[in-house]
């Protein structure tokens, strides 16, 4: 069962826009157990989109196909296909009913040129969609099933789930090997030494793969495994992912790939505590990484963004000749900050980040990539000094909110609140 | 004169990585005055890689190829050259070398499967690597010269910058056609708006090459034109960017292609003016991006992520009765808390936010997408509801945050300080 992935645009071919549809569907493709053995991009060029269906119709037993099916003059897929598949386009009245619909439930015109996408290749099957107004299609082409979706990832994402995924399952049916994925989040180990720590787990888990994905900061270990395997108890996935997890020690973060933030969260609602953040460095971004997690108002209180110095001393009481004396990256002001923004807020925890995001700001003693970590709780205050060189500004500031989010999982970890 | 781009690799082909090495090679061979005609992905398949290298030899005359030159035994990208170029592999005396010094530099041991990383097809021209231990190497296979890279993407752009781009220049001489581009970035108007509005731009000014690049929630208008345009003064370029700029409007952000917070952060300079943030429903994110811009601590003092009410009240004193009968999600509470911030820090400018991020807490008058943006000044403190729907917590965090920052681009344009 050989699929191959077409992306189409000018966009995407130029390198204008990052093509992650392709990723996208290669990933749920593997998942119903099919071969994904080629990928193509080729722009709004007919000649080029036909010579490339044709010769993936030779090849493959079904196709992805995305972009090209607006109301532009651009827009040539269908005529693509339709000039490969040797056969005329023509006007499809499900189509145009839901074009028309699309217009009328949003109480918009509908243009001339959008008549052009109900368009479509003698004898497809038109995938209605939902939530746009480029429909779909499905047509085979000698042995080769093609399935042609929208380039908007959202437009895209929904078809494939509510349109293609049951057409593949029904054309298909018993030559699919559909897997189970799971995933493992990990923090605080270079790619590589992740990559060699859980290699062996293909060789020790018969019929197990592995991926691994940056996150940068964190790392996901991903382990896929054929569904048939649930029939033994514990199945060969859950076994794999118990010896992954058991080789990342206090680096695991989770076992059903959640964020750092998230699991922080988690830990925090357990423990029914609160944490309140005092970030200089960071400049914000521990706060925005807490509040994307969904229902941190539990645990969140709030955080202080002490970025200029009269803002430690005035906010959150640091001492000014402590700052004058020590610099403003210290293990003392981060004591102080930390402590500072708990007292101030009234939170259990209180996390604080001071330190040299660059690209300026650095000095021998205190180079670019210096962090100092403080965590307040209620048994008193501790803090660490950190060096970690990663080349740019951002890079720093997400390394440093990990670090400083880890440090707070340890002591939630270690805690008997 | 056609090029081709070739991504290998299982991560990739899986869809576990996003290729993004392929759209920054289409984007510079564009720049260089080549025409990329394809992208291809295969993964680490040696039939699979010997038969598209085949095939690409066949149309194109250059060929960027780039992953599989590893030290393992998945990484095949040198064997399938050989084998597709119909030559052996033999041990490159120079790669050795490099790679032999690139671990003696390191204080590092070279393990015996580095040495396979000097195998190279005969006749290949070796292209060090000055970051890593996988050389490059160009062949030329019939009329085609391949460009072999490591995956890895600071390597890549390394190598391609310093030994592809001098090749391809040599080789291709009076072929190339070098193109220059514009960025100009905008916000507050959908893409597709964007795009109906600048779409006469190549029609209007001949041999210009109009892209969109959503970079959510803002949208870079880019415009590529040929470099012999130089001559003239001022260039058709420059002329098109103008016309460009101008239909654009108020919603013109930079004609520099700089991002929303870098263009509030220059304005805040020339007017030698200081910054707070007060956030609730953005969580940190606005002043994460003011801190994104290398040298913010000029202008940005700091802010106060006001999640819990209790922060809202005792840290930014705003008047709790109001929240009480207003909600903490109106426009006298941000008023509040823009007033508060600016009083509590003594910055020039007090911004503030709060509304509702979802997917929980909305109801039928504050619906999830409602935000109350503050603004204050020395002359006085203003307010504005939105209502923004963009369906995820995240995206809403991010246009609120970004509907923020116009606010108070918009203010400081319009102020004379």
């Amino acid at each position: 069962m050989r699929a191959e992935i077409l992306a189409t645009g000018d966009e995407i071919l130029g390198g204008a826009l990052i093509d992650s549809n392709s990723a996208f569907l290669a990933e749920q493709l593997e998942l119903l157990g099919l071969e994904v053995t080629r990928h193509h991009t080729v722009g709004d060029n007919l000649e080029e989109l036909v010579a490339v269906l044709e010769e993936i119709g030779k090849r493959a037993d079904m196709a992805v196909v995305t972009g090209g099916l607006g109301p532009t003059s651009d827009d040539l897929t269908a005529q693509a296909a339709a000039e490969a598949a040797g056969v005329s386009l023509v006007l499809d009245r499900q189509a145009l009913d839901d074009i028309k619909g699309f217009f009328a439930t949003r109480n918009r015109e509908m243009t001339p040129s959008n008549r052009k996408q109900a368009m479509l290749p003698a004898g497809a099957i038109v995938l209605p969609n939902r939530i746009g107004t480029a429909p779909g299609f499905a047509i085979r082409m000698g042995r080769c099933w093609f399935y042609f979706m929208p380039g908007v990832p959202g437009e895209m994402r929904r078809m494939f789930k509510d349109q293609v995924v049951p057409h593949i399952r029904q054309v298909f049916d018993k030559e699919l090997h559909p897997a189970r994925v799971m995933t493992i989040t990990t923090f605080g180990l270079p790619e590589s030494e992740v990559g060699e720590r859980v290699a062996q787990v293909e060789h020790l888990f018969r019929g197990i793969k592995l991926g691994l994905r940056a996150k940068f900061p964190e790392i996901q270990v991903k382990l896929y495994g054929r569904c048939d395997d649930r029939q033994q108890n514990p199945d060969p996935l859950s076994k794999a992912a118990a010896w992954v997890c058991d080789r990342l020690g206090h680096n695991l973060i989770s076992d059903r790939g959640l964020s750092l933030p998230a699991v922080v969260g988690q830990l925090l609602k357990q423990k029914q505590a609160t944490v309140a953040v005092a970030e200089s460095c960071t400049g914000g971004l521990i706060a925005h990484m807490l509040t994307n997690v969904a229902g941190s108002s539990d645990y969140f209180l709030g955080a202080v963004v002490a970025y200029a110095n009269q803002v430690k001393t005035n906010v959150l009481k640091v001492d000014p000749d402590i700052i004058e004396s020590l610099g403003a990256v210290s293990e003392q002001v981060v004591e102080q900050m930390a402590s500072g923004v708990r007292n101030l807020t009234g939170a259990d925890f209180g996390l604080a980040t001071s330190g040299i995001a660059g690209p300026a700001g650095g000095s021998r003693e205190k180079p670019v990539g210096t962090v100092c970590i403080g965590l307040a709780t209620g048994k008193g205050v501790i803090s660490r000094r950190y060096r970690l060189f990663f080349g740019s500004r951002e890079a720093h500031k997400t390394i440093f909110a990990a670090v400083a989010l880890n440090r707070l999982r340890l002591g939630l970890l270690a805690s008997h609140c």
